[in-house]
Formats: C-alpha cells, structure tokens, sequence
C-alpha cells in the first residue's frame, strides 16, 4: 500500500522502516530534512513540503501523523485537512489525548476526510519487535488500511497464542488482537485504550521500583541509626540484615516467576549496567496519559488508587508537593514544637 | 494526691505545673538538675537520685515516666522496678509501643509493680489547655489515681457537651471520656489508642497540607510552560488563574466550615506568620505511632489506605523513595529512550 | 440589604433565616409553594413567579441561588438573566463546579449582569453556628454586598483569634477571612476553594473512619480464625485482644488533643447514638467537588494521594471496583489454582 | 541427587516431578497415601512415615518440606529434626515468614542441621514452565544443592539474556540468577525477596485490573444516569460512549506492548473464557506475603504506596472496610442530613 508519514522520531523512522520492509510506499516528510534524508536512503521517497502529499499518493490517501502530541499536533491536523482531499484519511499515530481525536475528526468530517486514531506502543524496540497497535475510527476504513497495521503490528506468531481461543487450531484464522493490533471501536477508542495502557505502565513500574526499593533497604539494621523522641528505632534491627544483590534478583525473576515481563526484561537490564542506578536522579516526568487515565478513572466513578498513587508518586518525585510537605512540619512544630532535622531520617 | 515525675521535658513539666496547681504534691527527677530546679521554684519536690523516689513518696506510689520511647524508656522502667515495691505503679505516659507494654507489665507483675500505660496528647499546648490522655491498665489501679487524671486533663467544661448523651442534665453525672481523660481497656489500650490517634493525626495533616498546596498552585495557568515530548501540556490553562492566598482562606475555613479544627487553628497560625512557609524545608519526621498504625491495620487485615498513604508521603518527603523513582527513570529510558529532565517540570 | 433567594431547601432556607433576623429584606421563591409560605412566616416576602423578581426588588438587584449544581443551577442563571437587568447580580451559592462559573459569568457580562460564586459551608447547622462563604468575583461588587455575608457568616467571635495576626488588639479591625466570609479571587476562585475544602473534608473523614475502625477491629485475636493456605495467620493474636469503646474513644478526643475537630464532634454524637452504626450500610455518596480536587491537582501536577484514596474508597465503598476484583481472583485462579472463598477472610 | 519432598500438593508434586524428570531420586511423604501413590507411579520413592526419611536417604539428607506456612510448616519442620542427623539439610519452600526462618535456622543449628529458604514462584504452571527459586542459607549448602536447582528452575534457555550480560558469548559461563535460580544471601534471604515478588505481584496485578475496570466503564456516558444533589453528574457524556472489548484489549497488548507480562497473558486467557468474569464474586483473599512486604517497608522507612494501596483494596473487596465507610455515612448524615441512597451510585 501507499502511505504518507509526517514526524521521522524514532517512532515515526521505526514505523517506516517496518512498512518500507515489506514493500509498501512511504512518503516522508518531517522539518527536519537530514531525517527525511535518512529513511529515503532506505527506500522511503521524499516529501519535502507537506502540499506535495497530494501528488506523492494516490488517492484514497492515508498519512500518518506521528509528531509530538497537543498543539503541534493539531497544527499538522489543521495543515494537512488544507492538502488533502475528500476521501482520504488522517492516522493520528501520537499520545493524543482521545477528546482531542474527537474534535479533530469533527473538524475533518466537513471536509469528508477521514480521521483514525492509533495508540503505538513499542518505544526505541518497536523497529525490531513490532508495535502494538490500538486503532479507533471508522470500521471501514481501518479494515481497508489493515495491510499497514499488519505490516507494522509484531504479528501472531510474536507471542504463543492464547489458551481458549476459538480459532486456534483453524489455520489462517485469528481473533481480534492476536496480530498486534486492534480496532477498538470508533473515533477516539484507539486513544482511549492507549491512554489506559499507559496508566497500567505506571503502576507496573511503581510496583517493580517500590519492591526493589524494599530490597535496596533490606539491611538497614546492619547500620547505625540515632534514636531520638523524632524518629522511631527500628525494634528488630536483626530482621533487616541483608545485602540483596538486586540485578541479580531482576535476574532471576525473569524465567518462571509470576511477576516475568518485559518491563523487568528491561529493568535487569538497567540494573545489570548500574546496579546502584547512579546514573539517574530520580525526577520522572509523565506525559499525560496517566493523567487522563486517572481523570477517566474519576469521571466514570471507578476506583483506580494504584494508578493514581503511581502518578503522584511520580509528582512528588519532582518535588511538587513541597508546599504540602512544608505545611507539615509548620503544623509539627505548631503542636509540638518539632523542629525539622537538618539531613536524612 | 502524691506522684513521681521522671522525665521534665516540654511535656513531663507541662503535666507537673497542672498537677502542682491542683495541689497534688509531685516529686520531680531528671537527668538535667536545672530541669529539676526548674520546677522546684514552682512547687515540686526534688528527686535527685531515681532510688530516692521510695522515699519521697508514700506507699502505694505511682510514678510517671516522661522520656523518649524505646530504649530509654525501658532501662527507666526497669531502674524504677528496681527502686518501687509491691503494691506501687509505674505509669509510663510517653510514645511507647503497646507491645512494649505488654512486655514491660509481665516484668513488673513478677515485683507486685503494676503498670499504666497513657497515652499522652496536647503537645506544648497541654498546659494550658489540659492533656487528652487515653489509658491502659488495671482498672482499680485506674481508678484510684482518677483524681491525678482530672488535673491533668482539660476537663468537661473544655468543649460543648455531645448531644444525646445520656447524662446530659443530670449534674455531676458524666459519661466516660467527657472530662478528657479514658480508660481504653487493660494494658496496651491506652497506647494502643493514641497509636491510632496519632495515625489520624498524620491523615488530617496530610488532607490540609495536599488542599492548600492545590490552592497554592491554582496559577499555574497564568505561567509558561514549555511543552515537549516528556511534559502534558495544560489542556486548559484559563482554569489555573487564581492567586490564591492561603493564609486568609485558612482563616475563614475556621468559622462556620465542615473542616474546621485545632490542627486548621495552628496552620492558620503558621500561615499568618510565614504564608510562603519559607522557614521550611519540607522534609517531615515521623515518631512511630504512624508506623505502628499502619502495622497494626495490616494485621487486622483492615484498609487504612488514607493513613498509610500520609505516613509513606512522609518518607517520600525525606528521599527515601529514591532507589525507586531512579529504577523508573531507567526503566523509561529502557523502553522509550527518554532521558531525565535536568530540572523542575 | 436586600436579597432575592431562589431555592429554599435545607440551605436556602437557613440562609434566608439568617438574613431576616438580621434586618434583611429577602425575597424568596422556590418550585415548592409550601417551602415559600414557610418562610413568608418568618418575614420574607414571597415571589411566587421568577419574573416577579424584577419589580420585588430595587436595582441594583442581587439574587442568590441555592438548587442543585449542575443542569438546574444553569437554567435557573439562564431564566434568571432573562428577569434582571443591567447592574444586577446573581449570586450562585450551591456546589457548582467553578469551570461553569466562567461559563455562566461570561454569558451574563454580555447582558450587563455579574456573577458571584459562592461556596458555602455549614450543613444543616449553618443556621445555628453561621455559614462560611467562599467567594469569588468582582471586587467592588462582594464589597458592596458585604452586609449580606456578615449576617450569613458566623462572625469574628465564633473562634478565638488566630495568634499573631496583625490587626489583634487594634478594635474594630479584622483581617480578611476573620468574620467567616473571604473574597478569595475573581469568578470562579469561591468555588475552587470550596471544591478544595470538600476535598480535604474527604480526607479528614476517610481519617477518622479507618482509624477507628482499626479501633473496632482492635479485637481480632481474641477470636478464631481459621487458618490455611489462602489466609495469613494472625502471627501475635495476643495483640489484639481489645475491646475498644469507640463512643468513648471519640469523646475523649474532643478535649485536649490534637486531633479535636467539628467533623469529631458529630463523629461523637453518631457513635453516642449507635456505636456499632447498624443504621447505616457503608455506601458512601460523593457529589462531586472531591472528584473535581483530584482532577484540578492532576492538572496542576500536585500530588494528593491522600485526597485521591479517600475519594477512591467512596468509589468502591459503592462496588465500583467490582469488574477489577475479579479481574484479581481470575488472575489469581490462574496461576495459582486459587478459588475464591466463599465467604468473610 | 537423593531429596526428600514432604507434601505433595500442586506445587510439591510439581517439584518433585521436575526432579524425577531429571534423574534425581525424590522420597516422598504426605498425610493423604493417595498422594504419595501418584507420585510413586512416576519414579518416587514412598516414605509412609516421616521417620523413615533417615533410612531412606543417604547422609547428608536434604529433606523439602511444602506445606502451608505458618503452624503446620513450623510442626513439620520440629518433627523432622527429630528424624534428622548433624549434617542434614531441612528445605522450607512454602511461603514461610522470612523471621519464621531465623526461628527455625536458631533451632535447627543446635542439633547441628541447616536450614535453606527457599521461595518459590510458578505455581500450577511450574511443573512445565520451571519454577523461580530464591533461596537463602548457608553459601556451601546451596552450592552442593545445585543440581536439585537445576533441574527445578527453568534453565537459561527460558528467556532471552539480558543485554550487557558480562558472560554472554562465554560459552558455559552464566551470571547468578540466569538459571532461574538464586542464592539471594543468607537465612531468609529467600523468603524475604519472594516476600517482596509476591508484594509487587499483588501490585501489578492491581495495575492490570484497574485498567481493565476503567475500559469496562468507558460507555458509562451512553446510560442514564439520575441527577440529584448527591450525586455527581457527568459532565461530558460524549466522552464515555465506548463498548470496550476487554478480551480483545488484553489480547492485542499480548504482542509488542510494553505493558506485556505473564500476568497479562492469564489475563487474556480469563477474559477469553469469560470477558465479563461472571463466574467471579470479587473477593480477593490474600495469603500474607503482600502484607509482609508492607510491614517490611513501613519498618525500613520505604514508601510502597502503590503495593500496599494493592493490598488495601483485597482488604475493601472483602468488606472490611465496612465499619469505616458506615462512619462516613455517619458523618455525612450529621453535618448535611445526607440519608444514604438505597443502591448504586
């Protein structure tokens, strides 16, 4: 197939590569020329104004945004709705947040262009593995484009297949999802899905980071604390005497355990490199769709207090509850005269 | 009546003044002389020596013991046993654990020593507002000392008196509790019952410190902020435009409000003094009994989620989730390359 | 002053009676013929149709609103614009969320008209102990209204002054906040606090119920539990063996300690009247304002875990985290074999 | 290798399975004959008294026991040491207490026998897939015990090597844990870090099951929801029209997803047998390892907010949180009159 493909990143060159290796047409554009440059040196043809896409594709058209999410998302939206033509349809590939999807394909269904909505999982190992693909919009259209999603999607055979499943066993049939990719409903449902997955991202990674961290610690007893009327003793110091290698047991958890995945697939890696993760400050951004997840959450009256702690978590690593930590020791010393310790617990 | 006093720190001298003004005749030890002196001028009789203790009271004795929990505590009680004689109490009115109690009453019970456990509230405010206590022990040992509690505490007169309760119009007839002062149950209760006080305490300053740092940073939307890959953008920023000033909105929160309280009084104070909170830091201790809450909870398998979650932002507030947050920095930079902001959002 | 009044439920009634016996003129209407007559007994003057507030009132006219946020709120603004004229204000005093304060306020400055948002705090008891308001809104405007507050607010005197504030001791003099009413910013900033008060309300609440219920609970060794290989052994039931009085509990801590409050207070009293709180299920409603604190902290980056989770244990005290917890026991099912049990723990 | 296996349920079947398979020489022994004659049919030796263990290995023993922790661990544990000599090795491979072990090791070394932790992780799918062992215990022990761990753990082979892994392409030579197997420091060391696996398993379980809740309610904005003021309504229905097929999201997120997992491949099976889990009640038990890794925290000083906020909601969904949210109810009735409604939200 034919496609166009605006924002050449990692995600936007890895999605490209995968469709130019198995025979689809990709035309590239970004503002960066030195990145089109490079996908055209493996096979992708070079678009290097965004009105060309009218003449680089046959029509029905489909480009593919994968640019950052928000305003310049939209402005590429808007850019693009100016070049192409009745018929032909937008795949928004970013972190767009789903409301946005359906202002967007508002916008566009007066110029009767289509808008497809995919969240793209996969990260820097997509190239390689394959993304995973959670597509929202018209059922038409995504069935039409399916050759791309299987093209960029990791395919069935990427992980043994489910127990159960109807269609195991009759060959060439598949269940909905099993390729790595899925249409999850209309305009918005790809996001929406995404948005989710992303908030469960947060809450493995807390899960894994705060065991770890209980592993790190497990010989406090060995050290000396200052007891004082500010800080509890440890009342059995002799329970907390051990020295836990933890890439090694990141290690181990990955063949047999309950918790085996691919995010301590990565997490054994890291520590492999830098057990004591010196490398790192501990200040962890979030980009939004654990935000949305929580405000999903909120909005239909769903209790998600894992996710929801695990993006807090991630807040205060960036020190955004100083005033309330503040707050604190002002009411301590208020009622009991505490003064805040200078260093450490 | 007559009573020991080990222990003249802020509290130990608080108790003593409101026991000298009753009339009660207190004999006073400590390991500062001048904190000894001290109180002296006001009245108490000097103890110079622990051993001298046996002496300075009439039998049966009682002596209250005021110094830090755990390790001191201990080797207090134990010195005391050594001193007291059958038929004597040692109440032990500091933080201690209640398991400790336990352990320390089936010490005692070996001598004829028995032990009340007191939970002790009110802070440097106790003096002059009279101390909640909550009380653990044998009951006729309770009892007896009731006119020791009456100093003590504030008192039924000190609040409005509940309504529907039983005795209300019945003069001089009271309910448990209403003058400020509990027995909770056998040894350990009395402990036991400030320990969840206290982890209240820590969920009702959690509340007011995350609010007011909701309302603190309701400008957001009138800032700049720089949006890229890493960083959600404020979808709205026109609904982040208010400067708002905390100190007056705790103020009005103390008249007429759900919410308001004494902890709310002591932040409008602090507020008052210093809205910026500048003279912190924000990084807040903890003593224990939050601590011991949470355990406490998890073994009876109740949720305490909210307490729980004010204790570990404590932590959090002293880095100590730091091995933690760098595993999701590295985590993140292992599946989606993203390197650590070097500052703020 | 005069005060129009539309709604005369709980609130709006007490409101009404505030005003009246402080020398106001108000005019009251309301869906209900019989909530009018009520108070037309008291000494308000009856306006049985909406567009009779135009002549029932002199310009510039102020009307406050007091139904239900949301739909009815709206389209009583919307009727009400259709009845003032320029120079008049509506006063929207009920639980609207702020973002539809500055909707409403910029539908009516294009007639002339201004907006004031008020939250307002007191519950069934505001007309005993005062109301405290929150207020957002045009300077000149609130100040002109001013009167209106001071006889709804509870007034300096209800609370001791805050220690430190500037103007103590200087007669006549009051810091912003001091009487129980406080501008906190232009439209919508009254409702942002309010929504911020009745979040930490949440977390107060959720406070003192866990606390307490570790408190109910605190007898959990002294009974059997059965023990196997899908329940943790209680490992010390001898540390839990406390029968625990939590009406006397409650009261005790209303005297002296820190964590005295007016939610407390009525904690008390419910206890006092049902200890084992047979009268009530645990399903726990929310309306709203706690959902919206989350999501403003969200948007603001500002971690409230405690706020969140408290919000959160409402949700699921209603079973909305039905579909997850048997997402876990089939989770558990299969890689355990584990079945659920039947009942209890 | 000769081992004794003592019980014989799902997992001590498993183990000893896995060892016959490899030409080891298991001895088994359980309360039910039948279970030992089923094993017997596989190569096991029957040992129908656990007395005869001494005869039926050869010096030095090494006896696994795999019953529930706790009382019958710890009965099982003194019986044997009785039957065992100076020299021999006790197994404990349940789901013991890492302080448990440093009971029994202190027992056990006065009659000259050691003991090795061993936490084990796989359950009903061990027996195919290997089991992850963690082990803790005397340095020497565990080395001459590794063939048994061999032939237990699932091999190297069993997932890819960890990238930067210092003896890849060193044939032969493999880091510590890369079998499946790890000795993670001494006496208790296993138990503590399968102590901490099952902690983060409970929280990414929650992860999972939140997630998948939030889609499951994202059509909540199609049905009709009353509006009253107890309830807050949904602002934008629009954005909560989507039917969700949870089975399918499970599925497509099994391939190139950077939320894949084990745990999210039962998922997908469950869902796939049953997407709306009707054949599950929602009472999630825990069996005290997650409770544990709690208490380990909250001693070390470490927040785990997501893993213990995971332990809480098991807590809530099997009601005991019951008495807390009837004091809500309680308060909510006191300060606003609320009457709680009779059902749903």
């Amino acid at each position: 197939m034919q496609l166009g493909m605006i924002g050449l990143g990692r995600m936007g060159a890895g999605l490209t590569r995968r469709l130019l290796r198995d025979g689809h047409t990709v035309a590239v554009h970004d503002v960066d020329a030195e990145a089109i440059d490079a996908l055209v040196a493996d096979g992708a043809l070079p678009v290097r104004e965004m009105r060309a896409f009218a003449e680089a594709l046959e029509a029905p058209r489909a480009v593919w945004v994968m640019v950052p999410a928000g305003p310049v998302t939209q402005r590429v939206i808007e850019a693009l709705a100016d070049v192409l033509e009745p018929g032909d349809t937008i795949i928004d590939g970013g972190n767009s947040y789903y409301r946005d999807d359906l202002a967007h394909a508002a916008m566009l269904v007066e110029r009767g262009i289509g808008l497809v909505d995919v969240g793209t999982s996969g990260g820097v190992h997509g190239l390689d593995r394959g993304f995973c693909l959670m597509i929202g919009g018209d059922e038409d259209t995504v069935t039409r484009l399916s050759p791309l999603w299987r093209s960029i999607a990791p395919g069935v055979e990427a992980a043994e297949r489910t127990r159960g499943i109807a269609t195991d066993g009759v060959p060439g049939l598949l269940e909905p999802g099993e390729e790595g990719w899925l249409r999850c409903g209309p305009t918005g449902a790809g996001h929406f899905v995404k948005m989710v997955h992303n908030g469960i991202e947060y809450g493995l990674m807390a899960a894994y980071a705060e065991g770890l961290n209980v592993l790190r610690n497990a010989n406090i007893g060995a050290s000396e604390r200052e007891a004082d009327a500010e800080t509890a003793p440890l009342a059995q110091p002799e329970h907390y005497r051990y020295d836990i290698d933890t890439a090694a047991v990141a290690e181990v958890w990955r063949r047999g355990s309950v918790i085996g995945s691919w995010l301590l697939d990565l997490t054994a890696e890291a520590l492999r490199a830098d057990p004591a993760l010196d490398g790192f400050s501990g200040r962890v951004s979030d980009s939004g769709e654990g935000r949305w997840t929580s405000i999903a959450a909120i909005d239909e009256g769903v209790p998600t207090p894992v996710l929801t702690t695990a993006l807090y978590s991630r807040f205060a690593s960036r020190d955004l509850d100083d005033y309330a930590q503040r707050t604190l020791s002002a009411m301590r010393k208020g009622f009991g005269g505490h003064e805040e310790k200078p260093t450490g617990e």
